[in-house]
């Protein structure tokens, strides 16, 4: 039997758009890997009346439902409240949860316990705890009525940690179909050029099924098979895979859904490489997006940030006729970049992005929108020359990131890095 | 008479966690600023019965139903359609609609449009059309059976423009009451003790009101104050904030609702002085926060991503002795690294970040958690210690960006940094 779970997020700061509901997101990736499917995410606020309205819709289309948020200390978070009334379950105290939320403050965050806290140990009566190991308040689950209750944490962290360790294997006890998806990336076309090549292919497949999924110049196309078995479904997907690699060629960058800073760091491993960044108009951001992966310093050495021109000359060594000449957006800066961090930090690679993000043209007149990525290698350096047309300042950001990434696994990848 | 909005998202990659509803986030804000009441969102897939079924209850709830995505050019793109068909209005091609979108992949994207945004120019007859000057999907507004129907398209940046040129002042004709808030930042103090210190004064607040919304390691109090008037709405929020003041004191840092980098840039131009950083577990993440941020470039002259320890002694030029002898994650490489970036850059201030982000103890057994922060300033060097415990690589990184913008900003508004 295959089960449909419906996700409902509790808090009004949802509402008022102080946070986005990135919950939902993380969760429905886990239901969608578990082959549960869900149709509906609803976001009510601290309001028990409507909370309870959205229970009784949902009750009546899944019967898997999850609720996140609402399980904090404060006066206004009601949902354990709510879901046992209309569940007609009792709350109770648990003192060892009691305990374990007293020992989270003093042994993990060095302070003590405000007294506000205790109501995040009362639990509803029978229930399954799911214990929090990075933060207050615990998750539970019961099930009444035929429909499975689950109530998660609000703050992503917590609930994306209880989901790995406690919400998945929950799960998985009541699936019955494997379903394998994975998604396969591709950076330099859009998405309604990829659409159209793929179009007639797409249109006719049921099980396994192909789906493009657009951000911005980098579009995901998710192939997904229904099996009895995790290797019958894996043997569905391989033709499709071969299918977008020979009508896509080499635009497509992996086959295991991580981005362009993943797949860098893999191809470095690979070749035994390291690499250094030279960034003026993306200001950290490649630099950011590899350290935000675990285990980067093993290829990464480093960078420079060179936002001011002074920078480019005083720390890359940008020759000063080079900038008076050109000018710090232009192909001969992006060159010296790159060969200047290369040789700063003895990496074997440097990659740098010289650009206009704006909102304004540079002090020398060049448009938002032009940028250039430069890449000094041991046989040489190159240089990608850009146009986005004009953009907001954090899109041209991300473009020029996503193309120096783009450059860089490119080279590694032995394809050629001055074009796509 | 106060309106009612309820946002319906249309797009099976939010139901497969492609992506985060950021579009109900963004919505969300603006019609709270205008006064109008959100109560519920609601995500459907690209199913055309059960977004006319999501159609059916929110109509019954809401005067307003904004929808965003399905308006894309591919197949499984149906907004249009099934509204028009829920509401009984045709779908009318636009000529000169086509001819924009056609115009725009020419002169913008630089590339032939492809065949199928055809359909984009397909729009309910008698609607508003909003136009979009950064995509092809234009949006549109028709009032039916006493509801303001808008459809807006998917692509965040896309949506965005069009709120702030179109949707925000079809809405304020709508309106009548005056909603002001403003957002009081603070650093440093937990959700809970925040709340325990301020619970008996929010308890009794009906208007204004004032709610705190956790981020970590940073809280954000909203003030909102409704009336008939602007002023009279600004007039009762000020002794909210006197008095928040009052009982939080120092670690509100901001009644404007920038964030810490935010902060750091207003009090950098009021004092007149230029910032570089240095960086080693935030791994650029500092330097990418103040780019991220217009007009960044008069006040920050950039920085280094020193991630390897040769990084630390070549480009910052951090004693080798105070590398051997304290290790890269210590108070005295912090220090040397701020020291060294000031100079290196020529800025009036060197802030430095070193710790451990996980998801491994350094080489020399510095657990995962401990961090520190170094200021290098005219009038000498500073350090503020910190032990996060055991927490995710992600939010370390995190949470030493934002101890080192307070670092920054304590020092620009003449309070002492080296503890909260």
């Amino acid at each position: 039997m295959s089960h449909t779970a419906e996700l409902i997020a509790v808090g009004t700061e949802l509402l008022l758009g102080n946070i986005a509901n990135t919950n939902a997101q993380a969760l429905s990736q886990s239901l969608s890997a578990l082959g549960i499917n869900v149709f509906w995410h609803t976001v009510v606020g601290d309001n028990p009346e409507r909370l309870k309205e959205a229970l009784g819709i949902a009750r009546k289309r899944a019967d898997i439902l999850i609720t996140t948020g609402g399980l904090g200390p404060t006066y206004d978070d009601l949902t354990k409240q709510t879901i046992c009334a209309a569940f007609g379950k009792p709350l109770v105290l648990h003192p060892d949860i009691l305990e374990d939320i007293r020992d989270f403050y003093e042994s993990a965050l060095h302070v003590p316990m405000p007294e506000n806290n205790t109501q995040q140990a009362e639990l509803p009566e029978g229930c399954v705890v799911f214990d929090n190991p990075v933060g207050t308040a615990p998750g539970c689950a019961f099930e009444a009525e035929g429909v499975h209750v689950l109530m998660l944490p609000g703050p992503p962290h917590e609930m994306e940690t209880m989901l790995r360790r406690h919400v998945e294997p929950y799960l998985r006890r009541l699936s019955h179909e494997v379903i394998v998806s994975y998604d396969i990336m591709t950076f330099g076309m859009g998405e309604s050029s990829i659409d159209q090549l793929l179009h007639d292919k797409m249109a006719h497949m049921t099980n396994p099924t192909l789906a493009t999924y657009a951000k911005p110049c980098e579009v995901r196309l998710r192939a997904t098979a229904k099996a009895a078995t995790e290797d019958e479904a894996r043997a569905m997907l391989a033709p499709v895979w071969e299918m977008v690699r020979e009508t896509l060629g080499d635009i497509v960058y992996s086959g295991d859904g991580g981005d362009l800073a993943d797949c860098c760091h893999g191809q470095l491993i690979r070749r035994g490489m390291t690499l250094a960044t030279a960034e003026s108009c993306t200001g950290g951001l490649v630099a950011r997006r590899l350290t935000a992966i675990p285990g980067i310093s093993g290829v990464y050495r480093g960078g420079v940030v060179s936002y001011w021109t002074s920078v480019k000359a005083d720390v890359l060594h940008v020759p000063q006729d080079i900038l008076d000449t050109y000018g710090p957006v232009s192909e001969q800066c992006a060159r010296a970049m790159a060969e200047g961090v290369r040789r700063l930090t003895g990496a074997d690679l440097g990659v740098s992005v010289t650009g206009v993000a704006g909102p304004d043209p540079d002090e020398r007149g060049v448009p938002v929108g032009i940028a250039y990525i430069g890449l000094a290698a041991p046989e040489g350096t190159f240089c990608r020359p850009l146009d986005f047309g004009w953009r907001r300042r954090d899109r041209i950001q991300g473009l020029a990131a996503n193309h120096a990434f783009d450059v860089v696994r490119r080279y590694l990848q032995g394809l050629p890095v001055e074009r796509i």
